[in-house]
């Protein structure tokens, strides 16, 4: 758009005032989850508050529609990225402008104290001391949901919050497909598995060597470490403060140093992404992620699809027992094995891959009756102990291990489950999209050699930013819609591969 | 004010915004001298400069003078609290408006890449890499000090920053009063020196025995570690970040562990007068401190006048040897005696309390001539080595231990310095007036009660904020206005009380 240099610029400029006040809140979030002193989470509220606030207003200044109008009518090839910004930018401006900024602030104060009760609440079990919180918060989610506006209900509005172009019925339609064919999978993996348990690996493993061979790890698969820390969290994320500050956080388990070996696979995906996005385009679409369920397609793909492959073990048995003299005892068969391991279990950041997404579907099925009314927060806890029963037939003993597990609805953070899912058929999806392409691929992971994996995974995924929908993205990475054949084909092999190695 | 609440009101939420934005920019700043990942100073040096010129912009809104001169017409008493907040609040809106906000920025966004410049060219004694930042920041300050007028030389506008009230003449003369008088204890303290000398505590004093120790000092000195956080970096600050998060560094010698314990002594002074600002009060000048020699005074009293004192070594010495066994070999004597140890050295930090306001006067000499021209940035290396020889009779041996050993340039902290000495003065001035107004205090001390003293302190200085001028405050504290006489006579005690227990 050479005739449209300026309104152009501006966009980009407010752009880039919006995504450094982005990092900045960031920062705030990112320390009040690893650092924050405990009587400051009051204060840290108002601070995250004023910061969306002064974002939002920035957002929804009406020199923001003068500068999208003053493009529009030149009308751009959507195709180009100039066109691709703009509507993206359309989007998002329609989009924030239908809330007040009062409610933007009113809810990230809110949430700002919900975390904090929730963290009080977890430790104690105690959900009717979280309840008011989780009441005021889904009310909110509601109110901005009907300002935001939605077809079918307004879980549609929430959703489009973190995976732009799904609605509630595709979603829905989409795990209704996958639950039937997944519980079989998942009945045999169960049946097999007490024989490869990952108690087989247990021993122990100070913090300070995991930490010494993850750091190590990281500079291999590709992470710029002078671009990004690796901290620990109760609960492990990875956080992307800007274009050189990606920050990743996981725990450790001095018996168990898979706990922080994939904790860490996992948030080297979201880091390898953030990462990857292009700095010169930071505070366009373009230099932002597509949506949370790409996001997640990285993670899972890290940590599954490389991290838990018999090629991993295999080109890293060397250092790993070198790093943990412990794990000598054991073969490397034996370690991919126990890392394969499929368990009946209440927490879902501990779940293996196979059930993982049961989890997911008890949160959807959850929180869109939540959001709908049809679900009251004082029923939360027995619906969700029940659902459990039905899909895990495990009786939950207390809600720390169950409706209280999860920090996302103490964000406010409604619409963000299902994507987890999203990202794990996306992931595998992918995987099966980069073996076509790249034929060596086995081998450079029997050489411990990543870089044609990144380098598939930038052009494909990275490069583009948010330039496309995440649905075309598939489609163009991978050659069709998203379905879960890729990912249930995935899970069968591995299931049939586990199940005959152990019977050999 | 009955009759002004509306305007006054005002003034106060907007001064709450601009502090929640100062404790937003202060995490930034914390942040990039504990953790920042190395490739991100740039991108950091734009946030930092964003929230300081949202801070300037609101500060400075047109809105703010209406609402001061509808209170000011009212003429409120100013020996009120909302009289004196009004004239603080009208000096700092004078100030403010005097530059515009992209000079501000400008500012801040320099000194965030010359810091990051500092940290390389100190790693590797090379002026000349950061020279250019230098040059900048200096002609930066100049402009400021232009814009913001002064009566006698720009250094005055600068000073006014750091230290409301004093001009650099005042400065001057105080300084003019205290170097005859301070060298020649000096001299005799350093001819005693050598046989109590801190290398006489050497041992093995692991990390982690050090942290646990301080955590254990920390909260019986009074302060509240469910509202702070002490942490590690290379040069140590305190960070008063928010009510109920003040936050520290020290670093830690596996040598010699009372590096750490006065590191922490000294920031636990800054950081219990932030604790003991007045919260209610957060935004209004009641709520801030008086001024950066007011907090260097606390610092300065609790690490020199409580913990390099007889009761500090004799009260805790169970405790320290059971931190520290190889202290066994050691009487408390030699303890105290080590750590009061006076020795000319090239580093500023860790001079002791008799030599170090000699560095002081340097820095103020050199930066009084470079911000009135008189001194080329090309120069300082020579004038800064020239004028170490005159005081300290030193060959500086390369620009680290010279003049490139401080933080405070590279931040353009000039009229940062003289504060040092200030609170020195200061601190020893309020020293003798509690020990005046509180006849049991050295029995308490003797007892480990710090109660009675952090009370004293806390109304006499922390519960005022900066409701009075620090010359003022001084004088309603101590009965007089600020002189080197207590502290000289301090000093004085100490180096014969040294010498006696030396040559008995």
């Amino acid at each position: 758009m050479p005739d449209l240099p300026e309104a152009y610029q501006n966009l980009r400029s407010r752009g880039r005032e919006i995504a450094l006040l982005g990092a900045t809140g960031g920062l705030l979030g990112w320390d009040q989850e690893t650092l924050l002193p405990p009587k400051s989470h009051g204060f840290r509220a108002e601070q995250s508050a004023q910061i969306s606030g002064i974002a939002h207003r920035l957002a929804t200044a009406p020199e923001v529609n003068e500068w999208l109008s003053v493009c529009e009518s030149a009308q751009p090839d959507p195709l180009t990225a100039e066109g691709a910004c703009l509507i993206r930018w359309r989007h998002d401006y329609n989009r924030a402008t239908r809330i007040p900024t009062s409610l933007v602030e009113e809810n990230e104060r809110t949430a700002g104290m919900a975390r904090a009760a929730w963290v009080e609440a977890r430790k104690k079990a105690d959900f009717s001391s979280f309840a008011p919180h989780l009441q005021k918060l889904v009310s909110l989610s509601r109110q901005m949901a009907d300002l935001w506006g939605y077809s079918n209900e307004p879980y549609d509005a929430l959703l489009e919050g973190y995976e732009p172009g799904w609605s509630t019925r595709e979603v829905a339609s989409l795990f209704g497909e996958l639950q039937p064919r997944l519980v079989p999978i998942a009945e045999k993996a169960l049946a097999a598995s007490p024989s490869f348990s990952r108690k087989n690996l247990s021993g122990h493993y100070p913090q300070a060597q995991q930490e010494k061979f993850l750091q190590s790890l990281l500079p291999k698969i590709g992470f710029d470490t002078a671009s990004g820390r690796l901290d620990t969290s109760t609960h492990p994320f990875c956080s992307g403060l800007g274009p050189h500050d990606t920050r990743m956080t996981t725990r450790y388990d001095e018996t168990d140093f898979t706990v922080s070996l994939y904790g860490v696979f996992h948030e080297a995906g979201h880091g390898l992404y953030d990462q990857g996005l292009p700095e010169k385009e930071l505070g366009t679409p373009l230099g932002q992620a597509a949506s949370l369920g790409i996001h997640e397609s990285q993670s899972r793909l890290w940590e599954n699809r490389v991290g838990r492959s018999h090629s991993f073990w295999k080109a890293w048995w060397p250092d790993l027992i070198h790093a943990f003299p412990d794990l000598a005892r054991r073969s490397w068969e034996e370690g991919w094995r126990a890392s394969n391991a499929v368990e009946r279990s209440f927490i879902r950041v501990e779940a293996d891959e196979v059930t993982y997404d049961l989890h997911i579907l008890l949160r959807f099925q959850i929180e869109t009756r939540l959001i709908s009314g049809e679900l009251k927060v004082a029923d939360l806890p027995s619906a969700w102990n029940d659902l459990f029963l039905k899909l895990f037939g495990l009786k939950v003993p207390n809600d720390s291990q169950g409706c209280l597990q999860d920090i996302h609805w103490s964000m406010g953070g409604f619409g963000y489950f299902p994507t987890y899912t999203l990202g794990n058929l996306t992931g595998s999806q992918l995987w099966q999209a980069a073996q076509l392409d790249l034929p060596n691929l086995h081998s450079c992971l029997e050489q411990r050699d990543y870089h044609p994996l990144l380098q598939w995974l930038h052009q494909k995924v990275h490069a583009h930013g948010r330039r496309y929908l995440a649905s075309d993205l598939v489609r163009h990475a991978t050659g069709k819609p998203l379905s879960p054949d890729a990912h249930l084909s995935i899970l069968e092999t591995k299931v049939k591969d586990l199940g005959s190695i152990q019977n050999s």
